[in-house]
């Protein structure tokens, strides 16, 4: 069926609910070109301010994901299982996570992002590994996923095509803030992608896309909503992002800081939520009863998973990680308790030296970012250092420092939410 | 001061009101290519769904027309004084009224349109006249205006270029409809056009762009308080569109009919408004005292006029306008008074027969158009002719006749507005 933009645009824009067909139209006619960016930008802060219909976005979504391929793991013997975050400063998770529940049995299909703004983004994470390769063909996918049982790479071209212009547009024309497009751009690549279950980590805090809980809990019902409604065992943890995760901000230091933790240590934060998100990847694949996540980074199988994983990617587990030119410790300014330490001001920090990216084609440095010497509620002596900024110049250091002006307190209460707040099925 | 386009979307976006530095900004670096047409289309939708205070609407037209030249009649011994409509259906007004506000006393230096869907253009109305030439020069203009007392022609292209290349993007964009735009759209041009004063007819009613009065009303008073702001003395009429004005609608069937109002004879609606209008123009260029339109209606002075000024621009006011090849009547369904004759049937009727053009750059047929036998109060008698359709073939009639159903009724009390709903000064 053929519509006309403008009837489609004024259909949103006068707060109507748009109809399948339109939907479909829409998706697929600016794929191709026949709808035009700017009404593309017109039509998407529409729904910004209109919203949109459970039914609207699970349609909106099915018409993203039918823009490109599907991917398909029928041939592999374990059930598939993977998680997605919304975003948040230190989260590393993913590091961890992906070979514990390999180890635990489940395969972790991930396709996955790199940062943009004070987030940081898993592949540039993993690409401080000497060797590392973050582009993979659908086979080595499913060769590095039978080897390792858990594959971490980019998503191809071929992947919601859909999606990847929209998102483009959207970053530009100030149409990113929508829990429907965000909802529906997130699904849309990770049922492409193919796994049989997912759960999502739905951060909420200032360092997180969405900085109070409610709207946080609105896109954690959407994205379960739409999981949902295309056959795929959704759960999301809504989970705190107020400070950073763990005492590691950046790209290398990140690494080595999921290395500790595969070694049975690391920051507890780190581990509760690292566990936690694997046991519900692993019930969400029926796979209960099995070995817990917690005993898979006690005995060393997470370990061996990862050294699988990223062996098989061309990584040396083993190699030396790019350590900075340039440290500069921030200290404390009195002595007494930590009561804030900001997740926002950190990541444009680390962001600001280096760490992060501000548009898309920009490199990062993998040595740059933040070590944390204190997380809110420890005890902090005057002079004693706080963070260390790392960067590969220290003209970096200037303008991280004015992110973290006020990004910090010493005295008071803490005030902190618990780190998981919610969990939506 | 440069700004970043996301940031300005997003203030508008989030309800704010855009700081003067902004507006002007934004405007500009639309004009220069500087903000991209998907920013801009995105921009307009959040205006159209947030709104603009009256200062922004006030700064967002200063801005437009300092985009290009503000037109300069100092030269002139006579004081500016010119009028817009909204546009309706059947609206030759400004065909007898420019010559009869001349005849008495004042210049009228009016830029005009060409009309797009269902309602007419000015331009295209007198380009009915063999030899008549819409384009003339600045210089041109003034001789015009010299000789005559009124010109009236197309806007060149240095006048309010911002304007231009916005209204090209809100028409594909569906965001035509939002008052500030509209209002900021048409005042950009008569100020820039450099009238001294200016009278608004602002339409209500099913053939008019507003459809209710209360909407008309708002767009009234934004446009009068853009044009007061900016020092030109503004006022409006509210006037009724909810049937045709006068008995004929295309190009030069229209011609006809404002040659018989210039003749002091014509449709009683078509002579009221024109009068209307031309005193409120008058006063508007405090010239209150001198000959009165209607009187110039009657001596011939308005005709005068109106002879100059199409001689002037290379028309020739004895010609033949052009007639059609074919002609179809619609009867009378049965008899009685005829209650209603819907203006935006009878719009998009015409349109289909030719009269006017669905893209801007479609030609139009000067031929096409409606007579209308009886207007709504009339009393009729089945199976007399109602309206005659005319185009330049044939298979134009099917689908005028479909726009027509529905559109007429016989029996009923006729309820109609007043012509001069309010005045907004």
């Amino acid at each position: 069926m053929i519509f006309d933009a403008v009837d489609v645009i004024r259909t949103k824009r006068d707060g109507g609910s748009l109809s399948p067909e339109q939907i479909d139209w829409a998706v697929d006619a600016y794929t191709q070109g026949t709808i035009a960016e700017e009404q593309m930008a017109s039509l998407a802060m529409a729904i910004l301010l209109r919203g949109m219909t459970r039914a609207e976005v699970a349609r909106w979504t099915d018409a993203m994901i039918r823009s490109g391929e599907r991917m398909d793991w029928s041939r592999l013997s374990r059930p598939t299982t993977d998680k997605h975050s919304t975003g948040g400063v230190g989260d590393k998770i993913t590091l961890p996570l992906a070979p514990t529940v390999a180890a635990c049995g489940a395969a972790v299909p991930q396709l996955s992002g790199r940062g943009l703004g004070h987030t940081g983004g898993t592949l540039d994470k993993l690409e401080s590994i000497p060797g590392w390769r973050a582009s993979l063909s659908n086979e080595e996918m499913l060769d590095v996923l039978a080897k390792a049982g858990a594959v971490v790479c980019a998503a191809g071209s071929g992947l919601a095509p859909a999606d990847r212009k929209l998102y483009a547009l959207r970053d530009v024309t100030g149409t990113v803030e929508s829990i429907p497009l965000i909802a529906s751009s997130i699904m849309s690549k990770k049922i492409a992608e193919g796994t049989g279950a997912l759960v999502l980590d739905v951060k909420a805090g200032s360092g997180a896309f969405m900085k109070n809980a409610d709207d946080a809990r609105e896109l954690a019902r959407t994205m379960v909503g739409i999981g949902t409604d295309h056959g795929v065992r959704t759960v999301a943890l809504l989970t705190a992002m107020d400070t950073p995760l763990g005492r590691a901000v950046g790209n290398a230091v990140e690494v080595t800081e999921s290395v500790e933790v595969l070694a049975g240590g690391g920051p507890s934060d780190v581990v509760e939520l690292t566990v936690a998100l694997a046991r519900e990847m692993l019930a969400a694949a029926d796979l209960t009863g099995g070995k817990d996540p917690a005993e898979a980074l006690r005995d060393g199988s997470a370990m061996d998973a990862w050294r699988l994983m990223i062996t098989a990617q061309g990584g040396d587990p083993d190699a030396a990680l790019p350590t900075p030119n340039e440290s500069h410790d921030v200290l404390a300014p009195e002595s007494g308790v930590l009561s804030r330490l900001d997740a926002y001001g950190v990541g444009v920090a680390a962001w600001r030296l280096g760490a992060g990216r501000a548009r898309k084609e920009d490199p990062v440095s993998h040595a740059a970012g933040i070590t944390l010497h204190a997380k809110p509620g420890d005890t902090v002596r005057e002079g004693q250092p706080l963070l260390t900024l790392h960067a590969d110049s220290a003209d970096r250091f200037e303008r991280a420092l004015e992110a973290l002006e006020g990004a910090y307190e010493v005295g008071g209460e803490p005030e902190r939410l618990p780190l998981i707040i919610d969990r939506i099925a």
